[in-house]
């Protein structure tokens, strides 16, 4: 009998693991699980196992894996999204989860000029994306980081990719979803509530960022981010 | 001085109108305005007006009418979005504010054959429109009904739009990203966490709907309805 519900385990390359304590509970306890049932496991770097359970521990779940297979499901263009938090966290760990769900391949969470919020506990949001991907049945869980502006800008000064930053100057007609990608790489860069900084927006021209506009609304944070998001889920489709 | 927060009121026909408590208090009492300030209204029917600040009462503040035009921003189609409350109501709360900063045309609660939820409040629902309206400047208000599934195709039978119903069936591969819209009206059914039922998808199909995939992901009801939304947001832009 297969389950829809994927557990998470971060190595599927031994032939008998032990799932964590928190996905043990859900297997055992909360889905009631017993030894001998057939589950599927993913990693999160996109391989998909179908295991056995060996022991049914509500601790420490013990499966024997099967069919180890890489199914990620990857949208035409990977989406690197830098993006400041917003001072109300709950909008961000929401944008984390639908990243998730629509395929998204890196997050980060960049420290602005006119950020609100300099902390982000990045535990959380590492739960809330694998809650998304277990659900959702995804194979893939998005690194994430939390870096200053300018760090993200030099760290991936070197990465071949379309690069963007998203800004709400009026003068600013161009727009990302007419936008034609030449790599299969795209960074888009999103403000704080306070948007980017004139300083910012010149620097990241220096590092060959174009201004982009999402769309002809005034959107928050958040909805600027999953627009970045679902304009990849939807493109070339 | 001209602030960029809208303030709601429903009749902007009348050269002095007198704003309801709940906004008077946000007005007066949480932004400080004061008796000759100007601030802008929208009606939710795609209108703006500059208005007078003429009496600062924090329960009952009455303004002066100047300058109403229509500022109604809209997509190239005008999404009438059906569909079905989800278990966990915060997941339709977060849908609509998001619908109405992306520009939703009208929005339905669809009671459907596998539906976890019979209810909805509907001003909770009214209230959360108005509050995205306002702080995402944007003038449309989308009307929202309740209706069950049978009576939302009946009364929506005469309308001249493409009309689509989202279905998770793998023999189903066409997609609403690829689809050419032939009216300026588009209505998409999404439905319940349990999908909608062999019968349901029968009626729309009689009532002249066409199933459309929404992406090669699993989406969650209110991504799904997101989806939606954002994909009439970006099309033709």
């Amino acid at each position: 009998m297969i389950f829809n519900q994927y557990f998470y385990h971060p190595d599927l390359t031994q032939p008998v693991v032990t799932l964590s304590q928190e996905e043990s509970e859900h297997c055992v306890r909360a889905l009631r699980h017993r030894a001998g049932d057939e589950v599927l496991l993913t990693d999160g770097l996109g391989n998909e196992a179908r295991a056995i359970i060996l022991t049914d521990n509500p601790k420490a779940c013990q499966v024997e894996l099967h069919d180890v297979r890489m199914v990620k499901n990857t949208n035409a263009h990977r989406l690197h999204l830098a993006i400041a938090p917003t001072k109300n966290i709950d909008r961000i760990e929401w944008l984390v989860e639908k990243c998730v769900e629509l395929g998204i391949e890196t997050i980060h969470f960049i420290l602005c000029d006119n950020s609100e919020r300099p902390r982000v506990n990045m535990d959380r949001m590492r739960r809330i994306a694998v809650s998304a991907l277990k659900q959702c049945q995804t194979t893939w869980l998005p690194p994430m980081t939390l870096t200053r502006f300018d760090d993200f800008l030099k760290s991936h000064a070197q990465m071949p990719a379309d690069k963007y930053i998203a800004w709400c100057d009026d003068e600013n007609t161009r727009q990302l979803a007419r936008e034609g990608f030449s790599h299969d790489d795209v960074i888009l860069l999103i403000g704080p509530e306070g948007d980017f900084s004139a300083a910012e927006i010149e620097t990241a021209r220096q590092y060959g960022y174009t201004e982009v506009k999402l769309g002809n609304r005034r959107l928050r944070t958040e909805t600027a981010g999953l627009y970045g998001c679902l304009l990849m889920a939807v493109k070339d489709i």
